[in-house]
């Protein structure tokens, strides 16, 4: 459960991929009662039926957050999550979807102001039972290197 | 509760607050069972009392997603969301700290496909109880313009 | 989020109408364990089949707090609730009905002790998605005066 | 678990009493949770330490939730509930408070329009662990006659 | 709620039996969040469609816990629960079965260390609404005897 | 995720050992919730003060379920869970306490009736913080054969 990993160990290109988890009313609802966000858009079947998508959509933030914990595998004590960039909602995911994420280390790169560190990138990308995209976003991980930099 | 607000009403500067909130152990348990996120970082007050941080720790996930429903306020239907960046978990929260939510227009610019929309960027701001940030991201609204614009 | 209004400034007949939120098998599940009523009237669908009303029917105390909920509005620290008048089952409410609340200012008056304060009485209505009414209470709210009263 | 029982059975000063529960800051979460009302006085520790009560409350609604939950005994298909009267809020209640609640009949009367059944009020008086009481509300319980009323 | 009852007083063929509960899916999304368990088995319909059982089922220890919950009735303080034999999955339960559970004291017998206590076995049945078994345990109670025996 | 293991690929006194999860008030709550046990042992601080633990304990379905769950890895879908035997809790859990799960190939049998199949015990002991064993049980595995034995 605990995997020591370099800065150095990530290769770009690596990829995993979760298995699937099917999005339920329950979610929705427990998701409303943990943010506070009970926009008729989630809680509302009568006006969501008035609306494009005609029926209720799942939070934005509960599919972010199911996705990310999915996609927790093994633990690098090496490393630490500092953020998120490009978190895009591509397509809305209804009440009996289910997704399922897929992970590829996209880029590593040096950090700004740590030589002992890199961030490395993992691109998420969360799909529905269709395969099509339905979320994206990129995770930065701060991962100790084997070998400080000496180039920042 | 629905209220209409074309892209030309923001203004940059703009600001709002929220009332604070506890994040209580409920809401850490809730959410890992929400997502499915059980790393002892969150989960084994043992553990934590060996790392540096000391007490167990919320999901950045949960801090997220609570901010971020902290400051739904009246609907806008001109108007939808459809993502976030630089999201950055800047501190940690712990059991009984209490939060609130800074939302600044910080910048208004042209959607690189629509003329009739244009991005209004919402930058969100989380503080503890000591006035420390914990965690800051911006949020994109895509907002109708009332007159398309001919420059892109 | 916060208002302050004094008991002159409510005035008779003033209305407010929340937004629709479908009440859930969720909720109902939900409801049954945070209460322990776990009557087979709520939770088990072969007895309900058997029954005048057919299928499983939404606790009284669901309604009704998921109703008040619903009503909660700015924060007036002028004053506070102290109970409830009246409140009365009328139909039942069934998994996937949606639910809104109509709130009326219904009658004023003078509180027994207190000269300082008056009591507003706000009517709440609950309709169901046919508009029929469901639950239906009156609200007692103890309002600070601008100026006490010498009548009592 | 059934136990049919007839508005003659029923006597006036009949009394019974629940085993306690203790009202947990989860309660509270779940509550608001489940009711969408987020206000500070049940969620907001920091602002809490600022009122005149000093620390966190229980919503009004959980507590006549819980309260109704515990009372509920063996199943009567001859009665039916059709509402409260007189629900007052007495004594805030805090987290870590136990509450049970007594439970006593108060009245019996004439339904106005039927003969058939008879009113019988359930006096509900709600204690915490010093015995002081917190809410009190009248049940009002409709339960068929052995033999019709001729009188109304 | 309370009610003394010594292993002279349990009758090896005494029955009873509970109400019905329907397992929802909420039962099932709540549990996987208690145990941590989502394995597929449980939540994800779509790679349940490719199994032999077609749809998602309930963990086993979901079934088992809301059996034995049910089968709670008055709280006798001269015993006390010391373990299960033989719990056997037998069946299936899908989203919307309704289980109910039947109660058999099958067994008394001496306990190897204590000649104050006697081991009352309760055969635990849980059936479906097809009256199909679908689950079976051993509940052992250690009950105080009236009278010690001398037999060990 | 999915790891195809034969009954041949189990070695008795092959071990694993889960990561440690802090029981919190949070569980018993939900646990209460979920199956509707609200006994004061579980539920009433006040009353457990009087008692010999002097404190809530858990539910011991609560404790089982929550094991179990922590002992979830990789899936072997030439195995199935088909129940438990000598299920015992050994000493109470108090709210706070830390649990983890030591899981050993304790024995491998035929099973009576299937020749392609036999049947893998894993032994599972639940420890606190303080290494005390808490609960105990034998977790039966239907594992699949390479090879069909003809003992039977």
């Amino acid at each position: 459960m605990f995997q020591d990993r370099y800065f150095e160990d990530y290769q770009i290109g690596e990829q995993r991929q979760t298995m699937g988890r099917t999005i339920t009313e329950t979610d929705i609802v427990i998701h409303a009662g943990q943010t506070g966000d009970f926009y008729p858009h989630h809680m509302d079947r009568e006006w969501c039926k008035t609306q494009d998508f005609g029926q209720r959509i799942a939070h934005g933030t509960l599919i972010f957050s199911v996705a990310i914990g999915m996609t927790a595998g093994a633990i690098n004590q090496l490393a630490f999550s500092y953020g998120y960039d490009r978190l895009r909602f591509i397509k809305p995911v209804f009440i009996n979807d289910t997704i399922h994420v897929r992970v590829t280390i996209s880029d590593k790169r040096e950090h700004a102001k740590r030589t002992d560190h890199g961030v490395v990138v993992e691109k998420c990308e969360v799909f529905n039972q269709h395969d099509e995209l339905v979320l994206v976003c990129e995770h930065l991980l701060l991962a100790r290197r084997r070998t400080p930099t000496t180039s920042i």
